[in-house]
């Protein structure tokens, strides 16, 4: 299965990691079209100009890869949300966060997609992801819980406004948007509005 | 293929029925799970009790049999909308409509995963329900903004409510709390949220 390996020179860790990085990258391409369940290891290793037993020498199940997947995007959406202050005392980095995620996330192919296509599969219990997304949901309301709550006790938040139930809602509008704008992009503005309905939440200026 | 045809008596019109029925069944409870892509005739066809070649005699291919689960929905939504009074002059027969559907959908298996894995899938541009889809959701924000506008005219809608923004908003929520809630069901409340927020942006009672 691996003979390429004992013949060709070992290849070195930083060509050895860009290799990972391209499948890795293929995957979520691959998992965003046609989903875990309709995606071979044999179609993304050709899209990555390798055999499937090249592809599976690296990541040696589609679970895993699946998981790399995931593990990988989760990094780089952590990253940008600190960027974005998340951690201010006031809540509102993290409402500023998710609208600029929206944004950056329209700009970078595939991402959407993953996102879409595998949180709507992975509803299934018996779906290889389903435990990172029911986890994943739970954190992301949990931390806008955090913030709405955090906001509100600075008098930032219109009076009355239920921190739970708006943390759902919040998280759901950013779902459904997605869908919405995958479908008909010209027609949908997933930052602009999530901006403004965020900015009636908020008493002032987002 | 269909040697059991030409052997077995004709099944009657009732019979036949039945059997197209029971396949439309299983198939939507299989999209919803797996998707498209991931679910085969040959699964499908097990799950009713039949062979393949039985299956493929009622519908010819896996393209037809999923163009006859969206049709089968198609006609039930619409029926169960209409006894909303979605045709109300005022338009919130449509907003309640929404409303009855997310409480009906939660309690029917299968529906909600059919649509929320489809939707998802579909958003790419060779997935055969992707016109379907693109045509569904346009549907959808031309009904609600028609119902909005109506509301509007009427006095019905709190001041400075842009109808064709907030379209966008409800056909989103929706979407986003059927992941929400297909993960978490226990914590999520479909309709709660929806009545919730629509009662936000109208000046009645719902």
């Amino acid at each position: 299965m691996e003979s390429m390996s004992t013949i060709a020179p070992e290849p070195g860790y930083a060509s050895g990691r860009a290799r990972r990085e391209r499948i890795v990258a293929e995957a979520t391409k691959l998992f965003g079209r046609v989903g875990f369940h309709g995606a071979t290891v044999l179609e993304i290793a050709a899209q990555c100009g390798i055999s499937r037993a090249g592809l599976l020498h690296h990541f040696p199940t589609k679970e895993s890869l699946l998981r790399a997947v995931l593990e990988e995007r989760d990094r780089a959406e952590l990253a940008r949300f600190r960027e974005n202050g998340s951690a201010a005392r006031n809540g509102l980095g993290v409402l500023r966060g998710m609208i600029d995620l929206a944004e950056y996330n329209s700009k970078v192919s595939g991402i959407i997609e993953l996102y879409t296509v595998l949180s709507a599969e992975a509803s299934a219990p018996d779906h290889p992801a389903h435990d990172y997304f029911v986890d994943r949901y739970r954190r992301i309301r949990t931390g806008t819980i955090w913030a709405l709550t955090r906001a509100k006790a600075e008098g930032l938040l219109v009076d009355g406004t239920d921190v739970t139930s708006t943390a759902i809602e919040l998280t759901s509008l950013i779902d459904g948007l997605q869908i919405q704008w995958l479908l008909a992009p010209d027609e949908v503005d997933m930052a602009g509005q999530l901006r403004k309905r965020i900015q009636q939440l908020v008493t002032v200026p987002l």
